[in-house]
């Protein structure tokens, strides 16, 4: 690997990107070129802008990009549409982003013809293998720098050091070490380390950010109608919204409703448990009320097939494997289910949790006419249940002949 | 198939199984054996005994038993190390309670010599078919009569009619149809039917049974501790209790907080959709728990091969399996994963929710020394991460590189 | 289910569905209208024609296809494309050609209005449950009629007696009774019942029809290139083909040198075993070679997981799911895969056996310059191996950690 | 990691593993134990033992072992129960070995006082993953030293150099290179690299070891007969013998038939593809055989579930995870289905094929009662047929009116 000569870095404007923007700098003597985009994580952009240009990088060389429409279309959209939880519980909202980031990154460096691109994931997590696996499916030429697995900054008081021998202006409240990290968008915050490494301590009540307490939560429910077409979100309350809005509005009806608090101990692909704690608040009820759609809308064989592969999906999501050709096949396969997941959802949000209360669809394949225990006017003969049972139970009949059989010989 | 000469009924006590050992007497003038389980449904057994020998049916020919403790131990238990839900939501309350009905009626059967069992399931539901494949793999000589499927009582009032012309008393309550049908063992109760047909419109409060709402549930969260050994709950806030009592108290825990009602439409094994609205209040506590303790000590690779697993062990036991070499596969799977499953959960219920919020054990995988932000002494190489990614990239860029190749061909 | 009044019968000619023909016509009085499909079975169609007329049938009732094109196009490439194998061995050539006959039985019923179709499967077998699944989903108002399931012509006797009173000809040797039961198409020739019934007892070569034996075939090996694109054959030898003639082309080469004999004992979808002789020369080199393609185009990512799902999308088949929501799923994962699987193949041919010896691509993944044991000029860095087996391994020595640890407790 | 003091090298007697023993004594002034077993790769063992002491180990220091009978019981066989193919086609001959050689290096080095292990696989292939993990697996505080990841002997000069240096004596026909680099033992001999390298040219003739030509093999076909018990194979023809030596007597059938070569381009756990041709002629036949009597004592459910884990267990075993907690999960389950795989396979051997002609047992779960053409005399009501397909088309015609009814609105 050489070295470097233009490096797209991805520029939070935050102090750890300012200081791996620097060392870029002054490591490798490379041009810096910035990308900063609002994913949704609730920070004004222009500051990084600003300060960007005061460290020396050139106005053409800043990229600040609102990327919130192609998140939840191109990437929190497909995703929902296989009801994807990692270990059973987890919304992968900080999984899903890192691919987008990274095809930014790589196309802003194709762009300027950089040799590299760089974030500011540690050695240690899963961002690291996400941005990275990402950028090389996409450019297997690209260099992909690491700082935080490259150099001796290694403690809080190097950092802080490095900052001020290079002028780089640091926040008061980021004197003291933060008592836990935290990653945002419009899909997720998640927040770990600190004071939530130990996994037997509840987490402390000012962790959560982007969810109100479920005791602090509205006395009343509130209903909400979601409506789908071909398995995505397209209106609420009957309100036609683009998929980023919709996402926001849920999230004020799940933040506001205490919904979508998860607190984990999961398994990080380079090999440890960490503990992580999640709010996923618009990201809850799009589940539940996906779930409820389906329920309607989805053949029995579809589903079950869906959600026999479901795992496999989040893994790779998990793992920093969006773009591989497996992945694309899973979507592939999930996509082509969902061409009738049209209809809409009643769900009811109160105090921490939500439940499908309703659902109603054109594309609905229930009968009533067949499940009725009215008389159902011959829409099914309850004597082809007979003949349905005998042949699901002779495998098993011959089993127990066999097996009392051998028994009875020996 | 021959006309059976004695039959072991499942007799409930109630009405339609009344009618079902009178239509047995009289259709095929066969004798009868009633066998009544306590499974937790919360109905006394003595007036079906009462009901039973006033029927004519001789005592010794009488079965009532307390199959609460076999329930839990060897079918709920069982099923919870797995973490099952069909279709993403459902805890099989009713699919697990067949098969030890089953494997009870036909013990009765053989030490009696009766040539047949009988059950009062539809002709349209799941549970003919869970009855009727257990009894068939445990005995499979014996023959099943589901008289549902046979007779032409096919309207409420034949159904009283032929209860009158028998002298089969009929409680006033019971004269007019029941509003929706209800199913109850120590896991759940599941209503469906009636005014629960239209999945569009609201199940009606009044049909929940063993949760108050979430509307009426404490304002004030509780507090609970479970503790597992092998994956099994083994105590409740640091009393040991017996698997039946673990069970019972998490119910009340669960219902007293609204936890655990869910309104599904699922895809029943016959090939139409339902719509179910099910209570499990000590299930979902349970599930919520199990998690919470595998999260910590249960390895990244066995969790993931459970979840993959997971969906069609579910689908067998709500389609009848349990009693299938397959089950018994992906139980010997399952059980082999539990070794360590050991240590305690506290979980948090408040208003209709559950969460995990602490987990500790002896047999935690959990390392702070490899997780940790803080210097961890030498316990990771973060310069490892980079040889991981590189050779999980590998394939990856040979593939873009492929692909970039043969597109700058055409 | 009135009683049909139009009936689109898959009529083969033979002695048994000219019996189907009449029974139709006599039982039910209704207008028969034929349908007689070449798929490579072998037959000439036009007797079937004479024979149809002969019993009444108006020619404009009469249909004639040659659906060979179709039959490889549609059914056997796609299912090629996922390297089917039922219960590791069987490569599904009679489970394929059936919902494609149902497919067109179905078009000729609404083309003509009729109400029904028939066919000549049995009731113990596969066959009648992918007829009859295939029709249903194509069709969901169309009465299938099975005669075999209805009449009581239950033995040979009957049967020709039938015959003979309704004057339909018996050629000679159809009087005595066939030592075993065939069926054939493009794909493949299978044969059972009989003197095949006792799986101890080896097949009689007389079985083998479309293959010579491997101890007859020439002495000296045969070298055959196949091309492949989209994971599809396109050319043999060099010589571009239509789907049917490349695998009719494939069918000579491989019967002449004996290969694609299989005696198996499979399970049916109905609950029972059966054992089967299988002859499927072109299909077993088409198997191989497509595998090779795969093993040099195919990203090891996409390869497991179609690897993975094969064995369910084969199932689907053999059971008579072709048109279901899942298979076409599957269909969809499976094509995916399949956009750079391009290239050329050479296989062996000898004696019974076909081996993959070469194969190359301009799509090829293979990169000689990382899998050298020669200096590979930086491609890869042998350090990378180093990170990548300690994360690897990271769980693997906490496990063993916490195992010595608790096991110490003891 | 700090430097090694004492060390067990996986020892052949070759030259470059002698040249391992003189770097790591040179390189780390450590003391080396010689670990060298024979695991069938049908070279004598006491040659490896003189050139220890030549080298100057101590003769406690020595180990040399027979694990012929260890490795066919507890490694082959267990992998064999599962019908273990990788990308559809190897028989991991080189894959099974490796974990059992870690166990017995990590075992000395327990019983040593050892703090390393050594081996001498490089960092390009897979050995040096299946090494480690399993070692890490069984020995969290091992080191594990791979000299080929990490000394700059990088060429063949180089290292004869340091031979000669060191008076490492040099074989006459190791000066030259070797054309290809193989490993052997009971199982399977590999060759690869070099004349190989290119998947389009054919592999010489000359690559082949262990396997005559089927061109060369008996004109004459083989019948032989392998029973089985509870899945492992117990006897040849009617004669008892110990695994390792059924394994051997079944290489000596398949290698003078010409049995079991493969040439494959395969997918490396490392990210890249290699191309292996592979001899395995005991265990071609033994695949073969095991299938045969899986087939009539193995129930379909168990069957079709084995089948669709398998490619998962082959690649665990493939990529070195055999101590894994998944892998044992997996095999639980694959032991539990082999309880009745008990009966005895008749299989023909000639010019390269083996096939199954028959098979027998006292568990089979065939039955011609239920199977046949003739008359069952009621074993299989026919009728029942009806209801199976009906119920198993509900949800198929549900969708097809669905399906007509959305298409007829637009």
């Amino acid at each position: 690997m050489s070295a470097p000569k233009k490096v797209v870095l991805a520029y939070s404007g935050g102090l750890d990107t300012s200081i791996i923007l620097k060392w870029l700098q002054t490591e490798y003597g490379c041009e810096v070129i910035t990308y900063t985009a609002d994913l949704g994580q609730g920070e004004e952009l222009e500051p990084a802008r600003r300060k960007a240009e005061m460290m020396g990088i050139k106005p053409e060389n800043i990229h600040i990009l609102d990327a919130r429409e192609e998140f939840v279309r191109d990437y929190v959209f497909p995703m929902f549409r296989a009801n994807a939880l990692y270990e059973g519980l987890y919304l992968l909202g900080t999984s899903i982003a890192r691919p987008l980031i990274s095809k930014h990154l790589v196309q802003i460096a194709q762009e300027h013809g950089a040799d590299a691109i760089a974030h500011g994931a540690t050695g240690k997590g899963n961002d690291q293998v996400r941005f990275e696996l990402a950028a090389y499916a996409l450019d297997p030429a690209i260099q992909v720098i690491a700082p935080w697995r490259e150099w001796d900054l290694s403690s809080r008081t190097k950092l802080l050091e490095f900052a001020e021998k290079h002028q780089i202006p640091i926040a008061k409240d980021k004197r003291g070490e933060a008592p836990f990290s935290v990653d945002a968008n419009l899909l997720h915050t998640s927040s770990e380390g600190k004071v939530l490494e130990d996994p037997a301590d509840e987490a402390p009540d000012y962790v959560y950010q982007r969810t109100v307490s479920p005791e602090d939560a509205p006395e009343t429910p509130e209903m909400v109608e979601v409506e789908f077409e071909r398995g995505d979100a397209v209106a609420i309350n009957g309100e036609r919204m683009s998929p980023a809005t919709i996402l926001t509005k849920l999230n004020e009806l799940g933040g506001k409703h205490g919904i979508g608090r998860l607190d984990l101990v999961e398994n990080r692909f380079v090999g440890m448990k960490s503990r992580g704690v999640y709010e996923t608040p618009g990201g809850t009820l799009l589940l539940e009320a996906h779930r409820g759609i389906e329920q309607i809308t989805l053949d029995a064989g579809a589903g079950h097939l869906k959600d026999s592969i479901m795992p496999r999906y989040a893994e790779l999501i998990y793992n920093g494997f969006w773009f591989s050709p497996e992945r694309e096949m899973l979507q592939a396969l999930i996509d082509k289910s969902q061409e009738h997941v049209t209809g809409t959802v009643r769900i009811k949000l109160y105090k921490g949790s939500v439940r499908t209360v309703a659902r109603w669809s054109e594309h609905s394949l229930y009968s009533e006419a067949h499940v009725t225990f009215e008389d159902d006017a011959g829409a099914y003969d309850q004597k082809d249940a007979a003949g349905f049972i005998h042949l699901n139970a002779l495998r098993l009949k011959l089993l127990a002949t066999r097996n009392a059989r051998v028994a009875g010989k020996k």
